[in-house]
């Protein structure tokens, strides 16, 4: 595998990634370097990664608990105050070791952190290797809102092992999983071929397609101007169905890569009656869900909740939400205003 | 009065500034104005402006406590989530009016608020306007570590009225000149002689004349690699002191002005005994400011609680402080250590 140019970073693949790692924690000569982790990154991933970090710096691991639940903003301050008392200075660094919340989280933190120190993304989850960990989207929750509170900033390398998903059980796989469907369905339609044939599937080279894809996209649009936001596609109704999932205190959380596979489906519904996608790729990329997925039935009590989550994503403007669709594979519409029946209708569809 | 061009926005000084506002809100077409003010600039300041603001879009107050105690993360967490429910979006516009508290906490509320909406300053007291509004710097304490957490973020524009003046009292007049003396004495002595002389001064020219100064200072260097480290001149003692005051609940708040009029007279002191800052000019600098500052004298029990206070100063490396010194007026020197010892002797100078 080789390296993947970013609009300021290298993303690394090849087996040479962590000597260019500790190349560059020696060029820029940093003077402490943290590592931020979750309690399983920490027992399962950092003893694979630190042997090989060669480097005579100070290390300090920071450590917050898991979840998206902790993706927010208090964590930022545990995290800022932590940094602080270990006296870190403006010549630090941050490697975030861990999957999207981790990357995001500490994105974020390290941005502000005395107006910005550098960071390293090294993704641990399948989710994290093929978005979150590039195109400088970093961020928390507020409250149940997605990454309402975020900046565009960009790490200074990232680094794909994809040894570290010997780590991660296989809903953190299939999480991950639907943003490559993602892609397949907005950008290449070959990448979704392959994963709805499921045939041989060879991940690494699945995740090398989805990065540069990512990349292809975020370089062309890097402020989501236009272009950028076919990675929205199913995450309009996603983010409101998850973080729905996220509020209800009753019912297990979704992972992110559930919410957005729900989210494909519906939307894949809309743009068969707004637009002119084919009914039969519809059930297509319904089926190919469905297969993958314990299926999640939306109750019907629960669509007014998840409606008025739909008003805070963060592409409505002037209060009207702004969805993503499709006129066929590889295909898409911006903007498209859809009847809040409309809406409905398409969660039935996928209940159905 | 003329316009300033700052790096990728007009400060405006002259009478048609609220005609260029209203024309650059209708240009943006924004879809909601918010208005951060405190109880203060709510009462007195925001019935002056909103006469000023042509304009049909909506517009949404948000009101925060006045007071450096309050510029923390949580008072962020409130503004973001006021502005969540009043439906703000990524076309909404945030007018901070107020103090350095406000433009600087309203710009990194900004600049994090669904990854950036844009942010118009409009200072109203003589810090914000001679400092804290251009430069591109926004950002929160942590604690009392002064604007530990933040950005380097760009206004569209800052309108500078200097009528709001009126609304201010005489502490917090005295508060912003320490700010012009700093530019006087590291950049523009005519300027510190202006002041020290105290005849007939201008206080329109004296601020259009340090926004000038400012606007050239990071002009030259946006991201303070070198020469913006002279805006940090009286700072690096100044802002522990600060910060000092701020955590101890037993003694009254220092204004910012007055903690770095007393970091400055240190600082010289400092520059005279490691470089060849000439010793009359230290009394000449000790003695204007203790003409116009309510002398504090800095208790021996508290030099231990400050000097701790300094190792968190933003400039630091390494866990060694860093000062900006003078070889004379208008001639610094970066990146000084000082031994504890002499840190201590620059704070018994200005107490004697």
């Amino acid at each position: 595998m080789k390296t993947i140019e970013a609009v300021t970073y290298p993303v690394h693949f090849h087996s040479q990634s962590y000597q260019d790692l500790s190349n560059l924690i020696a060029k820029n000569n940093y003077s402490t370097i943290f590592i931020l982790v979750d309690e399983n990154t920490f027992e399962h991933c950092y003893p694979k990664f630190i042997p090989n970090l060669a480097t005579d710096k100070r290390i300090e691991v920071i450590e917050i608990e898991s979840g998206e639940i902790n993706k927010n903003i208090e964590t930022c301050i545990g995290v800022w105050n932590a940094i602080t008392e270990l006296g870190g200075d403006r010549k630090s660094v941050l490697i975030t070791l861990g999957g999207g919340v981790i990357t995001d989280l500490g994105g974020f933190v390290a941005s502000c952190f005395k107006r910005g120190i550098d960071f390293i993304n090294i993704p641990t989850t399948l989710l994290s290797m093929v978005d979150a960990s590039v195109g400088g989207k970093t961020g928390v929750d507020l409250g149940v809102l997605k990454n309402q509170i975020g900046l565009f900033a960009n790490p200074e390398m990232v680094l794909v092992d994809t040894s570290y998903l010997e780590t991660v059980n296989e809903r953190e796989i299939k999480s991950g999983t639907a943003e490559i469907i993602k892609y397949g369905i907005t950008y290449d339609v070959k990448l979704f071929n392959e994963i709805k044939n499921n045939k041989n599937l060879k991940i690494n080279d699945l995740i090398f397609r989805a990065v540069e894809i990512k990349n292809e996209v975020v370089l062309k649009d890097p402020k989501e101007k236009d272009l950028r936001k076919i990675l929205n596609f199913g995450h309009t109704l996603g983010h409101a169905i998850e973080s729905f999932y996220l509020e209800s205190e009753n019912k297990d959380n979704l992972t992110h890569g559930e919410a957005i596979a729900i989210g494909m489906v519906c939307e894949c519904f809309m743009s068969s009656k707004l637009l002119n996608f084919p009914k039969e790729k519809v059930a297509e990329v319904k089926e190919t869900i469905v297969s993958i997925y314990t299926k999640t039935i939306l109750l019907k009590e629960d669509f007014t909740a998840i409606m008025d989550l739909l008003k805070h994503d963060k592409k409505n403007v002037n209060g009207q939400v702004n969805f993503v669709l499709l006129n066929d594979y590889e295909d898409f519409k911006l903007d498209c205003k859809v009847p809040e029946e409309l809406i409905i209708e398409s969660m039935e569809y996928y209940n159905s």
